[in-house]
């Protein structure tokens, strides 16, 4: 592809995307085609000749869009939103085409260094506690990671390493007895990250929850603690989670380091609900007792219109990340790492390579500006509050919890199978996209708001949707 | 930002990357700033209101590009290219725009069923085994990963789990005596992998190589597993390189799995190198025995014009993987997925969210087509063996190993220092950037060709400046 091709073609793809974003509200949000359907569309080999570009956007178009569930719509309510704004996507159409390498600052330096500088800006926005920070005294920071699973597990090897006096980098787990803390509702990565680790999921406690708030209940969490203690367990690990998966309950921060009374370390999954701090009026909840964590993770990839892969980690301490994860090999030895002046990224995290995501959250965090994103996270929450009423206002319908944030947990009252064939009904008719769970044993629909393209209009369609549905379902 | 705006922004930064492209020649490859001087350029906090994309553009040029080492510069000859092609960058803008999760099946059935097809297609075209494919009968299959160092620690994490019958996922590591085995130039991963999995470094066995060619010594690997039996440990993984990050050797794959003889589980790491046997006549040195391996690991980001991330890992049997990863909470429970008709990706990694990452792969297949994807190949090793002429013509320099593919490692015969001087003074010339090594304790130079940009008239240009460089070190 010369320059010149390269510009046309690149231009004919950003039109693409403007045009498949304009053609979202007719498509049906999700994908109906049968597993293989896809794979059997496409030839078993790769072409020996070079084929046009435009054969390629042809193929997105007749084979891959029917086959996608499309989370940019704008009727998407499922698990979590993964917004992908334009700003976001132009920025790291930026970093594809520096086409950087940041695995130490010396390969890039302003790979690095911008980064320092974005992540500063995003824990000040949602006033994460100075010690998180790069730019304060003492050896706080944040970096980009993929995913909360893996900031997660990176923390926990980290915790292991502190538990031993990073002694397990070189010599292994050992026969230590440790014990990892999440509420029932912890997201799964965090038992995931213990098989990683090599601690496996039978250390994972899941400590109980309120029925009512599905948040931790510390007590449970200190009798665990303490009956651990009692049974020659060691505490490694425990994480409050900012947020969960199923139904946006905020654990009690402070409580729990309180019960933890640095036994273990203190990890935050603040994954969904931690960019919401950056308007005031969350801050107070979703930060409290952050401070008195050691760790800190939120994706800016899913509310905050970061195309992913982007989640930050915040650590109060980097040299128990780097503890744990250095290795120099000789190719990698260099004179800005030896002077100790500059970070090198790779040592916070399991990978080598790295791209500049950085780009993408800086472009999102100048391009809205605070104000913008708050602007964005209050519309989420507004749209969320409306179905709320519309929900109290059908007397079919029950909430399920309090609304989080964006996130509403609901579900008829007729019993667990009308709801789930309810969900279905309007899930198949394409107008819409919810995802389920169980909340105290009894199933329940999920309706997270979060794209930057969801209006009140789209709340009310797809509420006109779901009633409909839930018509078919409870007869006439 | 409207999508009018967008399309405006868009075209804006398709050109500027194409302009960043042509302004390369004239760019030092090593960026020259000084530690902190970027972060000093850039304000403490984010913007309160809303700023032009266009600020952005005019602060990359003025703050980030300075601060860049150019990994797309035709003259970037330092550690591996990490190559980014035209139209792998248009194939993730376009994941970018449609911003689709395939975590599972059914929240993107064509995000893996397309990564299923292109990974079989790129398994076919390097001849990779048959049962390393989707399409073959019984469980092998590849999987998209973002860097080879995750690929090998999942690799590992499945090894443990199947050496110990399923149960630690559950369990963890046990009492078990395990070891891990690599080369003395392995890749640094190997050695984070072990950290990671809470093996410990001090399990791996770094196996002496023949002094000559850098690759594993069989026998010495023999002896060292023989030793470690009648020690009492058990071998738990080999890791065989095709193609080290130091000088390029490749390991014999076939020897080695007749050496661990079904003991161990046998990875292969070809991250550099594997790519290169979509030519004839390099797949049996790069192939050769890798039907013997459970794993097998290969970057199309790095020599294959896929922008990173792009790392594909195929196994032989899948349930291996999944086995050792698998977790299902509610919110993931699914139709598709209880059928077992699909692939559920998110089992096959450490991750849970995933990016569409095979449009960019699929891109780069069909649009160079493996005609096109050879020449490449067949333009660096071309290349490379006329540095090798260059060296070899030059009294002053000598080859320290042979020429591997497109990578030539060389010195001057003065010694370390003033290798490492003109090296240096090469590099702070910005006419071209080299990295370093050690073979045999001696400092080495790598020149690692590979971009599609890198000419002929580049290769003179640098050695022209290398030249004059070692004139400078050695005295007129």
């Amino acid at each position: 592809m010369t320059p010149e091709e390269f510009r046309r073609q690149g231009h004919a793809v950003i039109d693409w995307i403007a045009d498949y974003w304009e053609s979202l509200d007719e498509l049906p949000v999700l994908s109906r085609v049968a597993p293989g359907e896809v794979r059997r569309a496409l030839p078993a080999a790769a072409p020996e000749h070079p084929e046009p570009f435009d054969s390629l956007l042809a193929d997105v178009d007749a084979i891959v869009v029917p086959g996608l569930t499309h989370w940019q719509h704008p009727r998407f309510f499922a698990y979590f939103p993964a917004n992908s704004s334009p700003a976001a996507i132009l920025g790291d159409l930026l970093s594809s085409g520096i086409g950087a390498q940041g695995m130490i600052w010396a390969t890039g330096p302003a790979v690095t260094e911008v980064e320092q500088v974005v992540v500063d800006w995003l824990a000040r926005a949602m006033g994460l506690p100075e010690q998180f920070l790069h730019a304060a005294p003492g050896r706080g920071g944040g970096v980009i990671h993929d995913t909360a699973s893996t900031a997660t597990f990176t923390a926990l090897v980290a915790a292991i390493s502190a538990a031993t006096g990073g002694r397990s980098p070189e010599q292994g787990l050992g026969s230590h007895r440790w014990t990892v803390y999440g509420s029932t509702q912890a997201h799964s990565s965090l038992v995931k990250a213990a098989m990683m680790a090599g601690l496996g999921s039978d250390c994972v406690r899941g400590i109980q929850v309120d029925p009512r708030t599905q948040a931790m209940d510390v007590r449970a969490l200190e009798r665990q603690l303490a009956d651990d203690v009692d049974d020659g367990f060691q505490p490694l690990f425990v994480q409050a989670a900012v947020g969960t998966t199923s139904t946006g309950a905020v654990d009690d921060v402070e409580e729990i380091a309180m019960a933890v009374d640095g036994l273990a370390w203190l990890h935050v999954d603040a994954a969904w609900a931690g960019v919401a701090a950056v308007c005031p009026e969350h801050r107070d909840r979703l930060m409290r007792g952050v401070h008195l964590a050691r760790s800190f993770v939120t994706n800016p990839h899913k509310w905050l219109l970061t195309t992913f892969d982007c989640s930050v980690l915040w650590v109060r301490d980097s040299a128990l990340l780097t503890g744990a994860l250095s290795i120099t090999p000789e190719y990698l030895r260099n004179a800005a790492t030896e002077s100790g002046e500059v970070v090198d990224y790779r040592d916070w995290h399991p990978q080598l390579g790295r791209r500049f995501r950085a780009l993408k959250l800086w472009a999102v965090l100048r391009t809205y500006g605070l104000e913008g994103l708050r602007a964005h996270i209050r519309d989420g929450v507004a749209l969320a509050a409306y179905v709320e009423e519309l929900v109290a206002s059908d007397d079919r319908f029950e909430l399920v919890t309090d609304r989080s944030l964006s996130l509403v947990v609901f579900r008829l009252r007729a019993g667990d199978d009308a709801t789930l064939a309810a969900m279905e009904a309007l899930n198949a008719s394409g107008v819409a996209y919810l995802s389920h769970t169980r909340v105290e044993g009894r199933a329940a629909m999920r309706l997270a708001v979060g794209s930057w393209r969801t209006t009140r209009a789209d709340v009310d369609r797809t509420w006109a949707a779901l009633q409909e549905a839930a018509e078919g379902v409870l007869g006439g």
